[in-house]
Formats: C-alpha cells, sequence, structure tokens
C-alpha cells in the first residue's frame, strides 16, 4: 500500500463550497482534487494499491482527515468538479475520530497531521530532499503541501521525517504525485 | 522553445459549452485544461519555453487549433474551469487560417494536426515509444492524444515521427507531460 497525504491550509472544512469555484471561494480545493486525480488514475483504470489523504485546515471546523482508498472507490472521475462534489458530500456528514465512509472508498474523520502521523510513518516531497531517482528505496507514504509552504507548526511535526526531492524545480503537488508513482511503477516493472 | 500538442477528440470547436460539464457535454475539455496546466506551471510561475496547441476536433466546425504561449500568457490559472473560460472566449472568435490572438497568450486558427506539422517536427508520446530516460536527446516538440487513442488516420499521419515512452503503464495525458518536462529539467540542471 502507498499512502499520499496532501495538507490543504485553507481548504474548507465543511461542505458548503461553491463547486462553481473551486480555486476561489474553496480555498484552493483545485489543488487537493487534481493531487486525487494524479494519485489514483492511471489511463484507464484506478490505482488499487494507493490511498489518498487530505487534510484540510479551513474553516469552520479543522482539521479534517479525508481518506481515499483505491482499492474500493467508486464514482470517481478525474476532473476536479466531480471529485470536490464527492469531497463535499463527504464534508456534509457529521464526523468523529474514527473513519467513517461518506461513499465507496471515501470516509472522513476529526484529527490531521498529527494523528496521521501517529497511525503511519510518512517521507516528505520537498525541493530539499534527497532525489527520488537516487533512493536506495522508495518512500511508500508521502506527504505533500498545497500551494503553500508547511507551517513552522507543520515543519516541527515532520522535521524527523526523511524528505525526497522529484527534480530542480518546484512543482505543483499533482505533478510531483505523477513523478513519485511514475518512479515506483519503474521500479515495478524493472525499468532501471 | 518546447511545444506540446494534445488532440481532444471530443471537444468542441465552438464556445457555446458549460464549464460546468467538462468532463461530460464539453468533450473532455477537463483532459486538456489539464494538459495546459501541467505543460505551463511552475509550483511559483510560468514555463516561459514552453507552448501548448490544443487541437479540437469535436463539433461544430473542426478542425480548430489553440496555441497558449507561456512567453505571453496571462489571466492563466491552474484550475480546469478558469482555463477552460479562456477556451471559451478563443472559441467565440471568427477564425482564419493564422492565428488570431483572442486574449494575451491564447491564440486560435482553423486547422489541425497536418496543418500543425507542416509549421514544426513533432515527436509522439506513447506507450510503445523509446523510454525517455534513454533518448540521446530529448524530443522538442511532442504531440499526445487526450483519453482517446490516436485515430487510424492521426496514426497514418504521425507515422513518421519519432515516438517516446515516459514509463511502464498508460497515463493520463496531463502525467505524462509533467514526466517530459522533469526529464527535460533533470538534464538541464545537470541532474542525472
Amino acid at each position: 500500500m502507498k499512502r499520499i497525504c496532501v495538507i490543504g491550509h485553507h481548504a474548507p472544512s465543511s461542505g458548503d463550497f461553491s463547486l462553481n469555484d473551486l480555486a476561489g471561494g474553496a480555498g484552493r480545493m483545485d489543488v487537493l482534487c487534481r493531487c486525487v486525480s494524479s494519485a489514483l488514475f492511471l489511463s484507464h483504470g484506478i490505482r488499487r494499491d494507493v490511498e489518498v489523504y487530505l487534510i484540510l485546515l479551513g474553516p469552520p471546523r479543522p482539521p479534517v482527515t479525508l481518506r481515499f482508498s483505491g482499492e474500493e472507490i467508486r464514482s470517481l472521475n478525474p476532473d476536479e468538479r466531480s471529485t470536490a462534489s464527492l469531497i463535499r458530500k463527504a464534508l456534509s456528514l457529521p464526523r468523529g475520530d474514527v473513519f467513517r465512509e461518506s461513499t465507496p472508498g471515501l470516509a472522513v474523520r476529526r484529527g490531521g497531521l498529527a494523528e496521521l502521523l501517529a497511525d503511519h510513518p510518512f517521507a516528505v516531497l520537498h525541493e530539499n530532499g534527497t532525489d527520488l531517482r537516487k533512493a536506495g528505496s522508495l518512500p511508500e507514504n508521502v506527504l505533500l503541501s498545497d500551494h503553500l509552504n508547511f507551517t513552522a507548526d507543520e515543519e516541527e511535526i515532520v522535521s524527523g521525517c526523511p524528505a525526497f526531492s522529484v527534480g530542480p524545480l518546484s512543482l505543483h503537488a499533482n505533478a510531483a504525485i505523477s513523478l513519485l508513482l511514475n518512479e515506483h511503477d519503474r521500479r515495478s516493472a524493472g525499468w532501471t
């Protein structure tokens, strides 16, 4: 299982955002939707061995964590709007401390980065990390930030995590995810 | 200059499509918008040395070619909806055989693949091509298809073009673009 987590610093933690303003009023929910798509979609299929976690830190009741399970997801399409629509449904549910499914393969709970790191170890994808292509073994679980840098508090929480870089330029999070998964694909297939 | 061209087999050639249904009634315009974003955006900037061409083959008056110039583009945001909105404006203009600018950095003309290949040589990104990482020199200009395969007619037109592959699995076009540009970035920066 590979796990990919993206922190949405302004993404709303309730479902009352407009699907027509994902990049504005919805706190750059578009960035997160593209990450879900890049992490889970192959050209004609789903990456069943991937889970995506979105940590939403926007108002009104953060933090919230969404979990998309590649193994179980249904009704997911690659476009931003339909992914955001699934997220909106998930955020309209009452939520507790354990994951509760809203639609098949999508679950939601209270809590954020600290809770997720208590469940699983993560590496960080970051410009200053080790080149992924040179890593002896690739990280299974990786954490990225949205269009903003990690906050000082987040930096402290992840300070002990190994860091990897996908290339010499700073890229959008969904591009970094595509690059990570391609490196996994190549190694699995024996493409050196 | 790098040029990236994506063929949209059902993407409409007029501007009267709904921004609320890019993945449906708008003929998978979402796929093309993600390609524009992946080709032109860095984390906090634009790839000024990239041009993106979208060839639209859907009704009512195909083929049409759009050209996004990284050097000159303005008002472009990474989300699908705002990119589609610029496309809609471009498609509402009368068009001729030469590119005409609709908004800064976005131009439109009649014509499709044959006309573009008459202007510039292109390579094809395709599952069966040579591994990009092993290419002695990387292609500057690449052609991809949207969610559909090239048609028989297109296959014939590109049969003489060199073909390159980004990895062992078939991926969405925008992911393939990210992988190509990362390989360029790495070579330019001396990351071997």
